[in-house]
């Protein structure tokens, strides 16, 4: 994998990837991927990552069913940052929402819920 | 500063942010950003981060004049990324092309350029 070579993965062994919506452009999440989230990202065409919370590797949709799947990967000019643009199945946000980032900061510091939301996590977080 | 209590800086007091163009949805680049840098991003209405290589606040713009014009931020569920739509001038990659994201990979595991030059970097960059 010639891509492989110009990236820096950091000193935990991760790069971040922005993950954006192929059709609409918007940005749905940013996670962290390891070497072997990566390959296995490229391999099955659906997006893995490496989850630092719980410290495994994490198939993004495996509990709700709401994959993204790989149409784009770009590297950035320090190759230290991945683009991936999706098609992401129902919402990319456990919350919810299409888009994680579903909180708009307002002119007096505070913030504004603006997302859409797409699904009822009670619903599909059953577990 | 209300939704600054919903943000949690790293270890290393930072949280990325990712630096979309507000136009066209185009992902420009990730920086990282402390707190002194997000409060002078909210400010000034001009995108600084803190340089990791360099270890010191950086105005993105600085030197080639090409800033980022705050028009609107978000923030993510886990409130560990950011997301900000900018104005940019320029280009924002320091390689002179529009978006750092400007590599493709490619189906046998290579990468293409397809991003757009949009100025000349020895003709800017001329310290």
């Amino acid at each position: 994998m010639e891509f492989f070579e110009k990236l820096k993965f950091d000193s935990n062994g991760l790069i971040p990837a922005i993950i954006q919506d192929h059709k609409t452009g918007e940005v749905l999440m940013l996670g962290y991927m390891n070497e072997e989230a990566l390959r296995k990202t490229l391999q099955e065409g659906k997006v893995h990552f490496w989850s630092r919370s719980r410290r495994r590797l994490w198939l993004k949709g495996e509990t709700s069913g709401h994959y993204q799947l790989v149409k784009e990967i770009y590297f950035d000019c320090d190759g230290d940052a991945l683009l991936i643009k999706v098609d992401q199945i129902g919402g990319a946000c456990h919350e919810g929402y299409r888009s994680c980032f579903f909180r708009r900061v307002t002119e007096d510091g505070g913030f504004e819920i603006v997302g859409e939301k797409v699904f009822d996590p009670d619903k599909v977080y059953t577990a």
